[in-house]
């Protein structure tokens, strides 16, 4: 193949995985950087005022999680998450009682927004760790100290996430053998 | 450009296109083809026992809305849909106090899947048609004397769809001015 076309076809290939692909970005002071297009992502589910401890929420919120397509392509291959995975938990305010609508939930403005990243030459040891960013673009991390970090280790039904809450790849992982009873 | 680096092109072109393009498909018998990739369409919101009828749902059940990605970016450029819009609801049972979980509602089986399309060659008039596919892929289209469209047609907020409840599309809505109060 000439070297021009194979430039060519290069190029193209670089455009459409630019679309497709993305993986996590650090400010110089190691704040995660919210990706622009994440509600563009892979939606992965959305509960409503999900709790791990007893008792309902008083105002329960929407929590929408997104996954890169990059890692959604992977982990429908294989049931695992691959290096450079990102999933994004959007946390929305539910209403009631708009428009036509007289019962039921649905979701409004974003309360916060929180990340979980696979990034091993960042983090040894799992691999992950857990970024708050409030409203903010830029997300802090979680001290390895917090709750998250354990509860995700344990309970997380695939590799420190937690697929048990995610319909359609809890199916794919069960299938693979990937998926551990979460507890 | 020599014509097999223009057709090299092209074909890398179209690559890139069918997998974030699609149209409305139909059977020989005009039932509506569920799009094998629409979870991984754009997701627009959920909802949890929305209802148009006074009093709450006795088994409330989520409702995941996904639009086909092209027609996405034109309502992003535009605040419109474009022919060949494609919406995929997917209703959701949900369930609650598995695995971690001690309260809330998080999403499991797949209970029924609706469509609306907008196809102006095909449904004269407004352009939309509703279809119900239950669980199978194909969809029957919803007859005209169903109150799906009247409802759709009065009191969707952008073109007979419910952009009041899908909270990104809404303030793309307000802001190009193409969004009409939801009565």
């Amino acid at each position: 193949m000439p070297a021009f076309v194979a430039r060519l076809f290069f190029a193209a290939g670089t455009l459409a995985w630019a679309t497709a692909q993305s993986a996590p970005e650090y400010t110089a002071d190691g704040q995660l950087k919210l990706p622009s297009d994440y509600r563009e992502w892979v939606f992965l589910s959305s509960g409503l005022g999900m709790t791990y401890q007893q008792g309902m929420e008083r105002s329960p919120s929407f929590t929408n999680v997104f996954v890169n397509p990059a890692a959604h392509r992977s982990f429908v291959s294989n049931g695992k998450w691959p290096d450079k995975t990102m999933l994004v938990l959007e946390v929305r305010a539910s209403s009631s009682k708009g428009s036509i609508n007289k019962g039921g939930s649905y979701q409004s403005g974003v309360v916060a927004i929180e990340g979980e990243v696979k990034d091993s030459s960042k983090f040894p040891g799992s691999g992950w760790a857990f970024f708050g960013f409030g409203q903010s673009t830029t997300g802090k991390m979680f001290p390895r100290s917090e709750d998250c970090y354990a509860c995700h280790a344990e309970h997380g039904a695939v590799d420190n996430t937690f697929v048990q809450f995610y319909p359609t790849l809890r199916h794919i992982a069960e299938t693979k053998g990937t998926f551990k009873n979460g507890r």
